[in-house]
């Protein structure tokens, strides 16, 4: 046995060492915070059951179903998947609905005539054209020849006017959407920033309307959020700053990875609306993606929508919620 | 005289001084730079003057003088001036003008009867109808019920929807004021950023709309600027935020002194729409101010507008403009 002034020696340091471990903090594991997903198809779902259980009290109070009746000009394989969404969607709501195809040859005076007889048809409700529209054919010419009344996608210009001015109206479907997301998903909006990426006249604009607008009004739809218009004229390094202040941005501008993390506040709502379809570098297939980097964003952002499965399944929600308050005739249009 | 070597240092001490003092920078006198003034009586001068001339021409080819009807509903000095000042200048501008006076307790239908013979006379081109009207008659109904080609005031719906869709339309007189007044004076738009306080559907969002929206559609006036609309829920320590990072701020918003020296960027242009009528502190009498600080925000900003003399010009002389547009029928109402 080692004489006791070593032993001591080396208890004492054996000691000294357990007790240094003891109190060394366990090493850091580095936790990122994900962003919850706001599940569009989940919230979609219900919608649509929502849609389904008034469409079957209103049925059962005597009235016939709501009628949707779809015009799809050519054979453009995206608007047809995108009308057989549709149709499908309204059938399964019990919403009757029909696809009227025509050739891309049709004249603009054949399709109005055609949209002047369902506008004029007591039996259809909502009436819907896909677009595009070839050509040849003026597509603000065919949004105003819908009766506001049947405008399940908002486009005529008076709903877009009724829009602007706080007015109940059928409102166009993706913007409808986002906002029951963000509604759904119980995002705060009064007097947060909110960035829109993108002006266009279906989603963007419409979008900002909605979300800086009174949510006082008689439509109830008001974000009253501070809102900033971007677009394609906006500098990148002004872009950053504003999305970079944004406690919301949407973006709906179809350019993949436009949205990068370090674009994004800490945990910032991301709402993605673009629809990609890019192929994978690697394996060579095809994919949809955002206009955000969603690996990327997730790690800051504090709720994301996934795309696929995030705006695009509530669009189609809202064409039936639309369609039914076409029907059931709420809407007071002078 | 003295001796040689004496002069010969009294004189190098001499050209010494003299070098020093010229190499020496003069004193600064610090100079603050007063933003240029954007004089929109000058302006509105000039836009009636060039009404005038259009008037006379029309009227040289043989066809009558263009008409405006003013309904003034009630007693309010305020309504009445303002409508003074628009019959005035339209008669200056060779245009026919008449104030149609009725009680304020004139009722809702009785007015609509007026309106709708006023839509229906061939003599009639341009009909306003002075707001504020009696609280027991709905404005909007009012708005949505003058003929959207006479509707010089740019308010009922269908023109909102056209002015949001870039479809050339009339467009509401303020508005269309200030875009005139940032064009003749020169200012940038495209890809600045503009802030807009204040979101009233007569003058916050129709700006915001014209000045985000794309310059090259069919209007020929949207300035494609960065654009963020902040209002009565955007909390105080972010307006600043934003109008700090403005290039251009409009404010409506009917806050004197809302917008301070600290709050705008050096050489930002500040456009004051506000029309507030204030008593002053030391002579009690009463005097028009806008909603900025005038001249605190004059030593920063590159442009500012005066309250009187800036916007409120303007929007006389643009509703000459509408009507001789009405006149004309240069506007395709579908």
């Amino acid at each position: 046995m080692a004489s006791s002034p070593t032993f001591c020696r080396i208890f004492t340091r054996f000691c000294r060492t357990l007790a240094s471990a003891a109190l060394k903090p366990t090493p850091e594991v580095h936790q990122r915070s994900v962003a919850k997903l706001i599940d569009g198809k989940a919230f979609a779902k219900k919608v649509r059951a929502e849609v389904k259980a008034e469409v079957t009290e209103w049925v059962n109070q005597g009235n016939r179903p709501p009628h949707l009746s779809v015009v799809l000009v050519g054979d453009d394989p995206a608007s047809a998947s995108y009308v057989r969404s549709k149709t499908r969607a309204a059938r399964q709501a019990g919403i009757s609905a029909e696809t009227i195809r025509l050739p891309s040859t049709i004249s603009q005076h054949e399709l109005l005539d055609l949209i002047h007889s369902l506008n004029d048809s007591v039996s259809v409700d909502g009436i819907l054209v896909q677009l595009p529209v070839p050509k040849h054919i003026d597509e603000r010419t065919i949004c105003d020849s819908v009766r506001p009344e049947k405008d399940v996608d908002g486009f005529h210009v008076m709903n877009v006017g009724r829009l602007c001015l706080d007015q109940k109206t059928l409102l166009p479907a993706t913007p409808f959407g986002i906002m029951e997301l963000i509604k759904r998903a119980g995002i705060d909006t009064l007097g947060k920033n909110a960035v829109v990426c993108g002006r266009s006249k279906n989603v963007g604009l419409p979008i900002a309307m909605l979300l800086h607008t009174d949510g006082d009004h008689n439509s109830g739809i008001g974000a009253d959020s501070t809102v900033t218009i971007c677009h394609r004229y906006t500098p990148p390094d002004q872009l950053k700053v504003f999305t970079k202040t944004a406690d919301i941005i949407i973006v709906a501008v179809g350019i993949p990875g436009l949205i990068r993390a370090d674009m994004v506040k800490e945990g910032a709502v991301v709402i993605d609306v673009g629809i990609n379809r890019i192929q994978d570098e690697e394996t060579g297939t095809y994919k949809l993606v955002g206009d955000v980097d969603f690996k990327g964003v997730s790690e800051k952002a504090s709720h994301i929508t996934p795309v696929p499965g995030g705006v695009g399944p509530m669009t189609v929600a809202m064409l039936m919620k639309n369609t039914l308050t076409a029907a059931r005739g709420d809407i007071k249009f002078s």
